[in-house]
């Protein structure tokens, strides 16, 4: 028992400092966030960057609908509400990944500013950088692209409320980063992020 | 545009997979879940594996109120629906730095059974190790310690359903490691978590 009290004065009582963390991992946390219209090449951009960090030795992290939406969000649904709170629920996870020092990468159509904004705000106050990447693609693109039909579906009037056809896509107004996927290859897309990165002084040497 | 239809078949479609990121972090992705009364020493526990691993360049990352009370779960209570889901995402999230390649300590009393046994069913469907440790300091040691006053607050009344005063804590049944922090030193209780984590072959060389 005394042992206990004498040791008490050298017990860690907080978190790891993130510039520790950053120096372990030589980057620094951080969320990149993909927005823009259903097949617009959010995923392939995002787990393209992430492959490609990953081989460079980077911590990289995807969150997509598949980690998101099947687990932490599977309560929600797509009403106004629930798609908010999936937008900052995500936000939140981010910015808990960016903390432990992960270059985050996150793939949700997020069509509204409102929500996107909040996201920017929580990442501001917690001093982690937020990069917002418009994924610029014409729905006329994406729309023939359409891999899982749902545009199809949408149009049919089988999905209600679908981002591109019945419900708006407001497009970032000032993005860190716009990816023109239907102009640029995608190794084009993904060094126009890892120079953002660099830029921003991400990636350490 | 015929290039990017090109480039399609080298795209990644995919998440990196978690065997690359445990090379690259020399670590297996899991979960270390403190369980046990307030002030039983859980958080004190936590922080000093976290700094431990950090100093041995592991990449260790505590989930506890300050980072998820504040942010992701804002959004709940304390009804008995809202301490499920407070556990749950908890859970989920823990789930997904696992995946990520990170040795998560969550940090909280989460005094129901079944939430617990929720969350190591979803890492056992991940197939991430879940490592459930009791942190079993007698409730008047708990009591004694209370460095933030409340379960003099609760014996006033000040508190209502406060785990340990008039809610129940509900032991682990068979957790994977006890300790015992009223009988033993922090750096033992660390140290015990570090010949876990060694026995599991989460630390590679």
């Amino acid at each position: 028992m005394t042992d206990i009290k004498a040791t008490n004065v050298v017990w860690h009582e907080g978190h790891v400092e993130r510039a520790t963390r950053d120096a372990l991992l030589k980057q620094t946390g951080c969320t990149i966030w993909l927005t823009g219209l259903p097949s617009s090449g959010k995923s392939t951009v995002g787990f393209s960057l992430e492959h490609a960090l990953i081989q460079q030795g980077r911590l990289a992290y995807v969150l997509d609908g598949d980690n998101i939406r099947h687990g932490l969000n599977k309560n929600l649904g797509f009403s106004a509400a629930d798609r908010a709170e999936n937008i900052r629920r995500i936000g939140e996870v981010a910015k808990l990944f960016g903390d432990c020092g992960v270059i985050t990468i996150t793939s949700f159509v997020s069509p509204y500013r409102a929500d996107r904004d909040l996201v920017r705000a929580l990442h501001d106050a917690a001093k982690l950088p937020f990069i917002e990447v418009f994924v610029d693609t014409p729905v006329e693109l994406c729309e023939q692209r359409d891999p899982k039909g749902l545009y199809k579906k949408a149009r049919a009037g089988e999905i209600k409320g679908f981002t591109g056809v019945d419900d708006p896509y407001e497009a970032p107004l000032k993005p860190d980063v716009v990816l023109k996927t239907g102009e640029k290859k995608l190794e084009e897309c993904v060094a126009q992020l890892g120079d953002e990165l660099r830029k921003r002084g991400i990636l350490k040497a």
